[in-house]
């Protein structure tokens, strides 16, 4: 008997880790980076603790190793359905005043958001549309931020790379919802509580997203049926400013 | 021993009945309608399986049957803490050419919606400011609809009232979201399935929105943490046009 | 030979003003107001000017008021057609905590919005509808605020009204547009540079709306043809966060 | 004596066209497009007319050969101001079913919106900032469309590079709006009226947007002074539906 699969996409210390452990509940977790050390501790995290988690190095923005990490979970799960794919790749963008920006820098936030969540999507789908015998529909979460809604000023290459993925994510619920595959975006709008920003103080406690939280807004959304699915939810801290 | 309160406005055999089922999992909950035929079986069916439930003959429209409402609540409950507070009130509206609208059919929408929104969010949020020793934030939560983003033809009415609600839920949250308490907004865009709209036909099985599925989203959003609210939330069957 | 009409509501020392210069350039002007003292000095300007101006005191979220002012004109203006009509009336609106709003207060913003500028379209569209041998289509326009888009904390009243002036002009787009009416709606987002604000001092220049260059935009939107109707335009200084 | 300088990114035979006409009226016009085809019999009538206008073969996707016309026009203008810029590149995109799409159909979005706008941005805006004498701010504008909004089925690629050109968009009228430049973001929703949708038949009549009525808009937001810059414009036909 083999469990369900979830294909996370995007895994560090912060939400990644968390949509993984959560999922890792009720699935087994495949976890794609770009880097072995953002996913070797929580693979072995989980498998330790009871769960299944195998990593695969997958640069999202580049078509044939997404294609590759796709074919080797095809064939090592064989007989298993995908219940649950999430996109969370991050930024590494660069925010810098316009005119300094070079073409490559301005491009790098397509290239991980548009293009990664384009190579994403294409991978899962076809596995998504024929996954059977699942508790829930076959789901397709995608992380947007502050930047999927406003351009603010020197951010122009990442809000165009997460005004690309909010585009990609709007046409493909568009196209797939009626055919049962559950699409949403989530736009996580704050600083996140990982170890990066850690020594990162606010006015006030509690200031920052807690990433278990963020894992079970998706957990809720995979768990919504096709009568009502729930498209774009939007994540503050209680003190955000918006 | 008491058990923390939620209150339910609009309660009738759709989404609202479903909403208080799913909230007197854990609350005693109250329930607001302007007619007692609405949540009188209701009532008895929550408390039949073990629950507690209370309703209460209230216009929301009318501020003082609202401020009337919130005494009764606050001495018969004495002690306990305002968990929840959902504002669920239907439409009522007209759908005319708007030549034909009355100004007191034009303000129904508005009656209903903004005022009511308002005189209900006076009454529960000095509850919900003063809870203590609840397991989550306390949390305030309005129903919208596509008439929320959208003003279509004929429907200025409904329109007007449902995005004067929309401002009020996001004048509420940036206002007491800092304070502890939830604020959100629920955008459930298309027809649910209730009694009403049973004999409503679809070409699509599964074209209607089920309204225990949009409670477990209210539950979902009352259970965050403040580092991590939710404020707008869409909901939609999956073969729904948008 | 009569000259067609514009009905401007809505007119102080401010953009209604400048509306009105603008568009008595080509039209015949009334100016509705609540207070004489408004319109009067402008009404003697412009026809001191060579123009044609007329003031009729009128409280816009009065139905009757509204019906009066506009048998008024049909009866003095016969046989003229109706060009544009623009909806500018202003806020008069409460700024508080949630808590301490009235019922009265928190109502203002859409009696003066909602309600004036239901009672407004109702009054003008039969007019637009029935106008004939115009340059340009019949238009109507409605002034919107930084408040239309967004509710901010403590200003739920404002938006409230704001929000449901939206919906309207929306709604009225989408019914009117068909017939040839040209409905707009346009979003004012910043301190206008009116006696009232003379005082009020920016870090830079020009840093407040210039009410000529606003109303220079109401004529531009009024002049399109129907191939190619503007519905929403936001109007901000260059200084201006956003 | 020279005349200021207005640059059009993507000229054929529709609102390009008119732009460049309108435009033409007060300054040099200079035309940018692939393919000399497109803009040549245009650069004849504006020179025959007594208007002044040149052509430059461009790829605006391509840094070296915006750079280069960059350069050609810097020289070939010495000692003329930048009035306003452009960008008006169309589509050239790909609509159909998501998992048909290569990574390269996929991107094309991207390459002619996204990196093309930041490409002439980048080009422009160093000259905007420096241009003096001009009656009315220096100006960028930007050409959207129904998917720079929303996201279609089968519409991702066309759907991402529209977002990502407002996002751009935004993103720069934030940073320059405060040094001066005005930036803009036209939505042109519906279809144009152009010789390759001569034969596309409507319900109604005048059902297509008229190329010379939007030419007319974007000079309109071109004149207005730094008080009050229109961010962005919405433009469709009276009988669209929206």
């Amino acid at each position: 008997m083999t469990k369900p699969l979830a294909i996370i996409a995007g895994v560090g210390p912060g939400t990644g880790a968390s949509i993984a452990r959560r999922f890792a509940q009720a699935y087994s977790v495949i976890l794609l980076a770009r880097n072995a050390a953002n996913f070797d501790p929580l693979v072995k995290e989980i498998n330790t603790a009871g769960g299944q988690a195998l990593g695969i190095r997958t640069d999202l923005s580049d078509s044939k190793s997404v294609h590759s990490a796709l074919d080797q979970i095809t064939k090592q799960y064989h007989g298993s359905s995908l219940a649950a794919a999430v996109f969370n790749v991050g930024g590494g963008f660069v925010r810098k005043p316009f005119l300094e920006l070079t073409e490559t820098e301005f491009s790098q936030g397509f290239e991980s958001q548009g293009k990664g969540g384009f190579n994403f999507a294409q991978g899962v789908l076809p596995l998504l549309l024929q996954a059977k015998g699942l508790q829930y529909p076959p789901t397709l979460i995608f992380t947007g931020a502050t930047a999927s809604l406003k351009g603010s000023a020197n951010f122009s290459s990442f809000a165009a790379g997460k005004f690309a993925l909010r585009a990609l994510a709007q046409s493909l619920a568009r196209e797939f919802g009626p055919k049962g595959v559950h699409v949403s975006h989530v736009i996580v709008d704050g600083v996140i509580d990982i170890p990066r920003t850690k020594a990162w103080q606010f006015e006030h406690e509690d200031a920052k997203l807690d990433p278990d939280a963020i894992a079970d807004s998706y957990w809720h959304l995979h768990t919504q049926p096709r009568t009502t699915f729930g498209f774009e939810l939007d994540l503050r801290p209680y003190v955000e400013k918006w």
